[in-house]
């Protein structure tokens, strides 16, 4: 596989394979793009049909183009574009982009059209974008190459933030709309179906690109989604946020499965899981990419994610505030020495409080906003710090410009204005902050959304910081794989927690009997009250098979029993082939959780908690994480979820052992790790959290084998 | 009270109190608007230091002008201005604007000056907007009665949108950034501290207002707000939808409550069940206003829920989508003969499906658009059609323009477009879109999200008027008055479920006793086992206490208990006064739910509903409505909770009586509302929701009464 993508984006020279005198035509556009916005290398239109295309010599074929062309763009018909890919192989041509669609995404003849392709590009090691894409757009270096509308617009201007879409109508639209909303774009390149080089790998080289600051991504879906982690934590380290588009989020593609882990671990589940692992940004709306793309490119990052907030007008500071609040932000608490300072000049009707009210005094008065700042910035309890100035104008707003920029250069806590005035009213102002990278926004909810953006950042960064110098636990258990090998049917309870046991997740006292005597001896063994369970890898729903009786007391009602739940597994399924009857000690107290894995086909393993029953199913009230997962990870898995209350002694609860529910975590990882090959599905459901101090039991377990396609 | 607010926006003359020759101060600023932006009415600045500003007379007192005018603006100091209020009511000024700032936003004294400013405005009849506001802009008619720099702009195009702001800074910024973004206002008007006229009672007047269509409100609180579901139902009556900011959501300023519902039902609740009730469309940002105004605009409301999209960038397709669905609209499925037909002329590579994706082919077959929109505009099985353009500009996109018009003028189906050209690009397109009243937006997420805003308020609508016909159920029950008049210590279950009883609302078997022997006596009637329960005004708590026993299955069992709960009531309160001990059939099965009532000092009565325990308190998921509650609004607060399944079956439970549920909460309302002077807080916990047909019954029950203040 190629990697050293920079020639996709500044290639010495292109040929362009299907080029047409007809300008406007997909087919005419992108050579014409090339000329128009000034590409520096060497162009080889390729068409039987013309002498030349807009001054440049074309030729019949790509065998006759004079050199080995760094890139060639593919502009022809779906079913010849097999023959040029090859044609473009046998001349050693690195580098290509297919534009041509009439492959996967319309089914049938098409997917083996694209298989072709795929063996093609592998014989030849040719790295390829697309096909079904609208090329890339290199704007500091004007290599435009590709098509659509927004090649037809002047230049735009260059900037440090690189684009990476599997849409190309959509990706194209987001740089056009970001460039005149003030967030210039470096590179971009739309990928279609990905027979190639995929998104990860245009992130993975954009980490690496020394000119890019801010990543954007769209992405619908990614075969090498495993991945996503590494890059996704490379890039934190690099200091590069990733802003992401994750589409199809109300797909309802979820497959049946066995277990609840896997029926509640659908794509978007993981992808979150992921982000929350990495500090990728989820954005909604191009809006967020300009907003949070500014933020970023102010430079610097909040300690904490307290915000103070400076306002001429008390609404703005209260919509401010409810975004930033409910976000995850927390307003500063003003230093006694902060308010004291204040108080010496904010007028009696404003407020001292945070956020500090300067009232439209502000007109009579405009040393106000300076002399305020200035103590806002002093102030130890605050990290980030907003201006809210409605909409100021004219002189004023340039006077007051000029005081933000002066102690902006004081200070390493980042500032941002949310200013309503329009764009000819605050011409200047806005061009001074814009030159000292102050962010500034039209409303004070986009404002106190980009700085939730800026501080979940920069908490993401601390959080992973401060993991990484955890280990996750490495498990390696020979026994269970040996059971898990070649196993086909579904694993029942017993030999299930015989495998959690092997990794060191506490299982409920138990033993497997196949007579009633032997069952009645098991009971002796543990002590009444016992509860007994058919075993078979057939039934994978016991209760509802009615093979489950809890609470049995005494021989009696344990004989009883005993027969009257194999008729009624019998009953339920008269093929079901029965291993035995599973007596088992009653675990009485403890609060009910669910642990488990869904070891996604593209994913990989990953590990899901919730309380038990109705919370995880109805309430849907779990959280995911891509294994291994680190005891912080899974103490951030506990506490997020809705229901953690319960168990630190809500409602008169008694506190659940939380030390050792994190600890089963990791232990289920090391698990998913060491068991990805052989596990496709894992339920503990549920497990019993004790009182602190004593440990969790699984009382029920199942494992879907994972069986070799 | 003064109902004729036309006079404060078209007043026929204006005295200018305290008005000054420095015009960029706020005392200078509303005259010089007033001048500056052609006003039509006579102008009267009243200040003794000047013989004129601005070419007017200038007179020294309010009395010396030579006419009553019909408005008086207010710019003096806030210790002087009860002196001149006065002054207008004894030259008999009919309206009047306090624009000074130093009432109760600052506490303390400023509270004093506010009580003054209520009583001199009451003895004259004066209505009031203010203090601590900017005033108003008549955009229509040029009254530009107001400072601040939004007043500095050149003249804003006129529309029929109209604004009332509790925030002056804020709202005007609003009505300047919605002019821009291509929705134009009538009028705004900024309130401040309402001591006069309120915000509720100028959306009533805009509801009344013939040219205005669309109405905006920022609301921080309201004192009338048990107003807002009468007064938002005659907005939707008359057709006109209100956008609304409620804003300091993240408030946590609930008080201390004794019961479940209380503590559940901020303000912030009430709000959301009023705005259910009556259709207003919260919004977030000031972009939601211009983007579901331009979607109100449009004039047309869609049959259903149902959307299909056409476009020409797959992605942007996916945005919209995701958008829509997560926000309640359904994506339509197209008729066999709609997808018959696209098939004819949608290229092999697009998608026949719903988006439907014509491709980037449109610039080689410009039919596509226009075929593909009648196609689906002729599908009945779909009410509302997106055309997403991705960045289609110049020639190309006028023509699309043109056809989308001329097809959008033969339906009744609500059509808009997601259009990310930048406005130089598109400028004809999008002027033929605007003439013809056809919204378009910049990205597929925001065309998504006003559809969705269109979609919900035409469900509202359907769902008020079908609800028109219903009765709320009234009940009147001179008992239960009694029982709680001039109580003032909490009603224990025992008598608060003798008031349920009277309501219709079934409740458990019981009787107290006041000796063992009685409630031996008792237990032998209702059959074991039983319950038994202390009863005291002064333990809310009863199971803190441990003061109940449950299921007691004999008389032994019941003996010893009786002792052991009066003695743990004794010791958990020695001053407790104990009514007796209640003895109560045990109920079997059932699903545990809680009802409530919080009777809001502002909004009044409203009633709750969420499943037991742990999903109201811990989980939050509980539904509200003001009363009146009808039997379809009841159904509604039942459906909406997440747990809902639990009630159908989800888990092999068994169908829950949801009717008799409905009837519960009905009855509860018609309590709530009979018992509104009596009744601050009362909870059903839990009320036993039985088995479909068997009904529900409440098994304890508190009530808090209004104490009168």
């Amino acid at each position: 596989m190629r990697t050293d993508l920079e020639r996709f984006f500044s290639p010495k020279s292109i040929a362009v394979i299907g080029a047409s005198r007809d300008l406007p035509t997909i087919s005419g556009q992108p050579l014409s793009h090339l000329v128009n916005h000034g590409y520096a290398g060497k162009l080889y239109p390729v068409n039987p049909r013309y002498p030349d295309i807009l001054g440049h010599k074309c030729y019949a074929s790509v065998a006759e183009v004079p050199e080995t062309p760094d890139l060639a763009l593919i502009l022809i018909n779906a079913s010849r574009v097999a023959d040029m890919l090859e044609q473009c192989g046998q001349k050693g041509v690195p580098y290509v982009i297919i534009f041509s669609s009439g492959f996967s995404e319309m089914g049938g003849e098409g997917v083996a059209l694209q298989k072709r392709l795929v063996a093609i590009a592998e014989k030849y090691n040719i790295g390829v974008i697309g096909p079904n894409c609208q090329g890339l757009m290199n704007v500091a270096d004007k290599a435009w190459a590709g098509f659509g509308s927004v090649f037809f617009a002047k230049d735009y201007p260059a900037g440090r933030v690189s684009m990476v879409s599997q849409s190309g109508g959509f990706g194209f639209s987001v740089l056009s709309l970001c460039s005149e909303g003030g967030l210039a774009f470096r590179q971009m390149v739309t990928t279609g179906n990905e027979i190639g080089v995929s998104s990860l790998e245009f992130i993975d080289y954009f980490v690496r690109d020394p000119h890019t600051d801010v990543i954007v991504c769209y992405l619908e879906g990614a075969r090498d989604v495993a991945r996503i982690t590494e890059i996704g934590l490379k890039a934190m380290t690099a200091g590069k946020p990733i802003l992401m588009w994750k589409v199809g989020n109300t797909d309802e593609g979820q497959k049946a499965a066995a277990s609840h882990t896997a029926n509640l671990g659908g794509a978007m589940a993981l992808y979150k899981a992921a982000f929350k692992q990495t500090g990728i940004i989820q954005v909604e709306d191009i809006q967020d990419v300009v907003d949070y793309g500014r933020m970023f490119r102010c430079g610097k990052l909040p300690n904490g994610n307290r915000i103070a907030m400076i306002t001429v007008s008390g609404g703005a500071g209260i919509l401010m505030t409810d975004e930033c609040v409910s976000r995850g932000m927390q307003l500063a608490k003003l230093a006694p020495e902060t308010v004291a300072k204040l108080k010496e000049f904010v007028p009696s009707f404003g407020s001292l409080g945070n956020p500090v009210d300067v009232t439209a005094a502000i007109f009579n008065d405009l040393a106000l906003i300076n002399r305020t700042l200035q103590a806002i910035v002093d102030d130890p309890g605050v990290d980030c710090i907003a201006l809210i100035n409605a909409s100021l104008q004219g002189e004023i707003a340039t006077k007051i410009a000029h005081e933000i920029v002066a102690i902006a250069k004081t200070t390493d806590k980042p500032i941002a204005a949310a200013w309503s005035a329009r764009d000819v009213m605050a011409k200047d102002a806005y061009a001074l902050l814009d030159d000292a990278r102050i962010p500034h926004y039209k409303s004070p909810v986009r404002c106190g959304r980009a700085f939730a953006a800026l501080s979940g950042y920069a908490e993401a960064k601390r959080r992973i910081e401060a993991q990484r110098n955890e280990q996750p636990l490495v498990l390696k258990k020979h026994e269970s794989k040996q059971i898990l090998k070649s196993r086909i049917v579904d694993v029942a309870e017993y030999a299930a927690k015989k495998v959690l046991a092997e990794y060191g997740i506490a299982v409920t006292l138990e033993e497997l009997a196949t007579t009633r005597e032997q069952g009645l001896a098991i009971a002796k063994k543990i002590g009444y009250p016992v509860a007994i369970k058919v075993q078979s890898p057939d039934i994978s729903h016991k209760t509802e098979a009615k093979a489950v009786k809890l609470g049995l007391a005494s021989d009696a009602e344990l004989s009883a029993a005993y027969d009257e739940v194999l008729a009624n597994a019998k009953a339920y399924n008269v093929n079901a082939q029965i291993e035995g009857v599973l007596v088992q000690e009653m675990l009485r107290g403890g609060t009910e959780a669910i642990l488990g894995i869904t070891n996604d086909p593209l994913f990989g393993p990953a590990v899901m908690f919730g309380l038990g029953g109705i919370f995880a199913e109805i309430m849907k009230d779990v959280s995911f994480r891509l294994a291994p997962v680190t005891p912080a990870m899974a103490r951030e898995m506990i506490e997020e979820i809705k229901g953690y209350p319960l168990l630190t002694g809500a409602r008169g609860r008694v506190h659940a052992d939380v030390e050792a529910l994190a600890d089963a975590i990791v232990k289920l990882s090391a698990l998913a790790v060491d068991l990805k090959d052989h596990v496709a599905e894992l339920d503990i459901n549920p497990l019993f959290v004790m009182e602190k101090g004593k440990g969790v039991k699984a009382a029920d377990a199942l494992i879907r084998p994972k069986v070799k396609g």
